[in-house]
């Protein structure tokens, strides 16, 4: 099956076809956590309920996704207004799907309290508007132990679904993709319904400036030391070494996964048909961003396929605000939202079903509702 | 398929038949690695250059099983004579089927250089005969957290091959089991030709005296706290966690896998069918040790099989020495042997090949022939 009730294939059917037609038995989900201190930026990003607390939500997600409850605070994370976390999406996919998962930690600020992957050199990502991100050994360290990892989990038919968790990523992702030549000021998305592209812009023309090199950098490692973060390049690394033994990769997140589009690209990765971008509804109907157009201008043979899921009618005012913009996607969920329903034929009536026991119980949990 | 040239059932049948006929199509192997002070007495383990080494050997054995050069120290290791270990056999047969692997360090006395999952509050075991192995807090922690890790691979229809490399390890199985009521002095295996039962039992002896409690215990993770190891606890609980998904899980290992079946049994851990041992040959015919007696014992609807790999027509004196008695298993070569011969139809011909192949690489890496 290539299409079911809640999967909408966006650009590339033919591609995503091909894809989709090597099978989905092996699939592993992979979700990768790091921070970058340019989530303290006050305004930038809405994952946590503070801008000191989005240090914590990469671990507090992956804690929360594989136990059920988070381990490091005893909080799941929300926005400043209370909105859950869309690893709550993941999460219920994973369960509906039995799909197998992983958790690997390239820089996150606190150790996730469960089992996971520890990227030799990890390490919290610079604020880029006053200091680089990585060094260019650790930058080539990240890369080279996710692709070491890539190898280890890949392996031909298989299908790995990466997701992410990293706030602030889509700032240094635009920065990663305008240092790499690619326009993707006012491109990029946001977990707010008021994406702060002018924030986000002034982050970058502050990072040109203090870096005072003429743009496009030829060389990706350079782009990610300078304007990037360890999440990106990890991602590109671990691609790398899955497509070497001819696996397939779906980029589980949104115009984040452009910026591995375009560290592969500048590093001559070449994807011949083995990688797609999974995401939400939420993302490709957003009209503050532009997914597809990035997609076109990087990678254009890379399809895009999304769940199409709709909050509009659930009880919950908590998942009703991501019908009105807020936190879209991330954690994998879009992605792991398509290979889930491909592989059990979820209905959308099941999965909102799942969706609000999910929210109920967590409110429960951390005493709102 | 069931059985192939190499493949051969030693007790079971009736249960591997039904094991296998739920498909191999999802297979991960993992190698878990920790490390016992144990293996540092003197004559108790030939798995390192000396008795130090034996320390650095888990690390170094998956450094190379994932790199192919070991990277914490210039060499891949080897008993004292220079035999080389066993991940070298699962190294070949990982390559030869593509299996997907990961490594899981619960208490390795060194970090490994390679990307692995590490499970919160690992921990080098204590030298039974003169202190306890571990607290209960740490066993308990380490048992859960392997468990979650289970529960996060494990997969309806799934299989998990799970292979150890700690030095030691037969000796303070031996005694876990005779902690928990298994008579298992002078049945467990070596490394070496002349199994030290003497030397394993006066360890046992000497904890036993220091606990000074009548055996046997009726509790798992005291059996293991005085009188055992970070590793067989931590595999016990992985595979808890994954049969609680309704995975299954093949025990790559000799008679330190039966350590494992008795920690599962006291803690009530039901099988149904879901779980089997696969070692090699040496193993099987090892006449100082006494696997299928064990299992006969403990668990005994536990099917038993086996890599039947012959070495004595080989060129190399260093893989010759496996038909003398020398290494016989280890780092799951029995039983990664096993699925990745029913994957791909591996004949016992191109094996060997492969097998002579690799000692002639890795011999030219040391500079050793």
């Amino acid at each position: 099956m290539t299409e079911c009730s809640i999967v909408k294939v966006l650009v590339g059917r033919e591609t995503w076809e091909r894809f989709i037609s090597q099978g989905l038995d092996k699939v592993i989900s992979v979700y990768f956590i790091a921070s970058t201190k340019v989530s303290t930026i006050p305004g930038i990003s809405l994952a946590g309920a503070n801008p000191e607390l989005t240090l914590y939500t990469p671990a507090l997600d992956v804690e929360y996704l594989t136990l059920g409850v988070p381990k490091s605070l005893p909080v799941v994370p929300t926005t400043p207004d209370g909105i859950p976390t869309p690893a709550l999406l993941t999460k219920v996919a994973l369960e509906l799907s039995g799909v197998p998962h992983l958790v690997v930690d390239c820089g996150s600020y606190i150790d996730p309290q469960i089992p996971h992957v520890d990227i030799p050199s990890k390490v919290v990502g610079g604020r880029i508007d006053l200091e680089d991100s990585l060094t260019p050994e650790v930058a080539s360290k990240l890369f080279e132990g996710s692709r070491t990892l890539g190898k280890m989990l890949g392996a031909r038919s298989s299908l790995l679904v990466v997701g992410e968790s990293m706030p602030g990523g889509t700032t240094t992702a635009m920065a990663t993709m305008e240092a790499l030549g690619y326009r993707a000021v006012g491109r990029v998305s946001s977990a707010s319904p008021l994406n702060p592209h002018d924030l986000k812009r002034r982050v970058f023309e502050s990072a040109v400036k203090r870096v005072g090199k003429r743009l496009p950098l030829a060389e990706a490692l350079e782009a990610v030391c300078h304007f990037g973060d360890p999440l990106h390049i990890s991602i590109t690394g671990f691609l790398a070494g899955a497509l070497e033994r001819d696996a397939r990769v779906l980029l589980a997140g949104g115009t984040q996964m452009c910026a591995v589009l375009a560290l592969a690209r500048t590093l001559g990765i070449r994807f011949d048909g083995r990688v797609a971008i999974g995401t939400t509804r939420w993302l490709v109907e957003d009209r503050s961003s532009d997914l597809s157009g990035l997609v076109k201008d990087i990678y254009p043979e890379v399809p895009v396929v999304y769940a199409d899921v709709d909050f509009s009618s659930v009880e919950h005012w908590g998942l009703r605000a991501y019908e009105e913009g807020y936190v879209k996607e991330g954690v994998g969920a879009g992605g792991t939202l398509v290979i889930s329903a491909l592989l059990k034929d979820i209905s959308s009536r099941e999965l909102l079903k799942a969706v609000q026991e999910e929210y109920e119980r967590i409110t429960s949990l951390v005493g709102k509702s």
